[in-house]
């Protein structure tokens, strides 16, 4: 029996099910990092790596980590994964599906008694959506090494830091270094996610490439008019903040569309005073621009910064503009991509290249690995919501994709 | 001595800062009708009234009410009015300088021993601005005979109705009806008040005859997309509501600019969810539109709605577009505008015709007397602030272009 008749997509969509009775309120998914709903999902899911042939531990940040030893033991590994925290009224797949789907090809060499000539790790990272501290991607940049310890005292709703809540976990603070891996431990990195856009559906299939994960910048932009009376303030001596703006928003959607791979959002807008007779004087709005190449994202932000100051000059207003968060491309390494492609294709699947737009944990494990991911199509692209859903089908798909890309898997150069 | 020359400057200012010491906060002038604030102010005023030579009383809803005998007792009236109850964080022209203006007026003819062939009324009206209870002109409304008994019933923020305030300040809600006058009983109602606009600073003018208390339509919009994740969803599959709002509100900017004395304005307007890294999947905004002609005014309507439903047809978005309020122009009588604009002349000044784009008591009044305004320029345009401003000067101006109408009034016809 192949290896990949192994792969169960009714255990995987169970598993889910499974893992998504952990929450913090009934009737919903909410499962933020180090909490009691936390720890239950981390148990679960160390004794589905038991069963799965693996040996099992929490890291010194409350990461899950499994390892399936190679054809000979202590081997660098490739290492799978993604997180089992959650965002407040989440889907059940973000994060989880990635683990699962791991774990599950992980099975099927257990069950085909197969050995690779390197060994599988799998981990479920803890808090990468940033839910409870306001910090992202801390289980990953634990392992990575570049976990900065001034993270520890960043504090959640409660008033509770980081160090308190680790504490509390029962894990030490001062040894979060101890989840450091060496990029010689490593072959590569790589992770199944859901999309979480509406790419893959609107193309007919059921997994794509990854090419990268976007580089993001974000601003906060403040146009400042004069406020007046609606009825007495004639047209052409008005200087409304939001009008101006109106022609912002447009403009950083002209821009965004300029490349097909390049997004622009302005997310939040809010109009001062704000009264039904109040010509707005003051509109503070936000813009999130996104690209797969780092040089695109900079021309869209100078396009963007060059319209929306002559938009403020022409009308008279005041323009204050700020950068408030940045982070460049993780580029996946195409040596990887064309594996993960020649996987996809020997599955019977047309092969979609595709950037990811959302944020993952490979940006972090880039530091110490070559990265790749796999994206499973989700329905009408929803994610962050109850309502995010995939068919067993296309899990099995995912799986069966990953599975394959393990066992043709071959470093690129001895480590 | 002529008449002209009693009108004080200095006394007009006077008693506006008086009036302003009235207000149910320090360091600030908030006073709603029927408060402990509004009847020391009426009590003021009823004492100036006397002085002035006036019978001087509280009518059935608490407009102050003073009467000044034309050369025989008991002839009809010209009645001069504006209100004496204030926004919130007002300021201290908008309202009283009407009322303290036609006092000063009939001040001047008393000291001057002047009668005229017809008497002169001054009323000092409750509950213009609507603040309190949420429903604007009840002082008018009373006189006018177009007061509805279930405004009885409105609550103000306490809970208090204007039923139980009424009874509170002394009067008698059954009664209200006795403060209606007939028609037969006024020549004509005018009014004096701060601009509250632009316009007369811009033109360097003190004061300006207005031909129309503009009509107005609100509207609420609501444009429904889908909301998806910032990252992920391309520029080409995205169903932006705040990128189809922003045409909208630069549509209804056009629109409101395609006639002089036409207004639109979006003044209020909400993005949801209002996430930086998502993109909105509803926007809601409002929609204001004023005219001094009704027919201009539904032609901005009709083009603003064709134009709204096609952006969103385009977008394929869902529009919702609900009228709030509407109220046709109340027109100031033309053979009373020409007498504003002889008196303005006289007093050696620039004629400028201009709308209102505010509401005022005189689109009550209209119901039972042909109506007038004079406008005073007030600083930046600025009113229902702290920093509304005008000069001496300019009320003097005001004031005198005020006496020269009342004293070269002749009724239209006799009644």
């Amino acid at each position: 029996m192949n290896c990949l008749d192994h792969i169960s997509s009714g255990r995987v969509m169970e598993r889910a099910d499974a893992l998504a009775r952990h929450s913090e309120q009934q009737g919903g998914l909410t499962r933020v990092s180090l909490s009691p709903e936390y720890r239950a999902a981390s148990e679960l899911v160390l004794g589905w790596m038991r069963e799965a042939g693996m040996q099992a531990r929490l890291d010194a940040i409350g990461n899950v980590v499994g390892r399936y030893e190679g054809d000979r033991p202590g081997l660098a590994c490739l290492m799978f994964g993604s997180h089992l925290d959650t965002v407040r009224d989440a889907g059940k797949y973000d994060g989880m599906l990635g683990v699962i789907c791991a774990l599950e090809c992980v099975q099927a060499l257990h069950a085909a008694g197969k050995r690779l000539p390197f060994a599988i790790e799998v981990v479920g990272f803890t808090d990468e959506e940033g839910v409870r501290f306001g910090v992202t991607l801390l289980g990953s940049r634990a392992i990575a090494g570049t976990f900065d310890p001034k993270m520890l005292e960043a504090k959640d709703g409660n008033g509770t830091s980081l160090a308190e809540a680790l504490r509390a976990f029962g894990l030490d603070p001062a040894r979060i270094g101890e989840a450091a891996r060496r990029r010689d431990e490593l072959h590569a990195y790589a992770e199944l996610h859901i999309e979480q856009g509406p790419v893959l559906e609107a193309e007919g299939l059921p997994v794509g490439a990854v090419t990268a994960i976007n580089g993001y910048t974000r601003m906060a932009v403040t146009v400042e008019g004069s406020a007046g009376h609606a009825g007495t303030v004639p047209m052409n001596l008005r200087r409304d903040a939001l009008a101006a703006a109106a022609e912002c928003v447009l403009a950083v959607e002209r821009i965004g569309s300029a490349e097909p791979e390049l997004v622009a959002t302005v997310g939040k807008l809010e109009a001062l005073p704000g009264a039904i007779n109040v010509i707005p004087g003051c509109v503070r709005f936000t813009v999130d621009v996104r690209a797969p190449v780092d040089a695109m994202r900079v021309r869209a932000l100078e396009a963007i910064g060059m319209e929306i100051t002559a938009i403020c000059r022409r009308r008279e207003l005041v323009l204050r503009n700020e950068r408030t968060q940045e982070m460049g491309v993780a580029a996946c390494a195409p040596w990887l991509i064309e594996r993960m492609e020649r996987a996809i294709r020997d599955e019977g699947v047309g092969v979609r290249r595709l950037p990811s737009g959302a944020g993952h944990d490979g940006m972090a494990m880039q530091a110490i690995a070559d990265i790749a991911m796999l994206f499973v199509r989700c329905e009408k692209g929803i994610s962050h919501n109850p309502a995010e859903a995939i068919t067993a089908a296309d899990a099995r798909t995912g799986a069966r994709v990953l599975l394959r890309f393990m066992e043709e898997f071959r470093p690129k150069e001895p480590l």
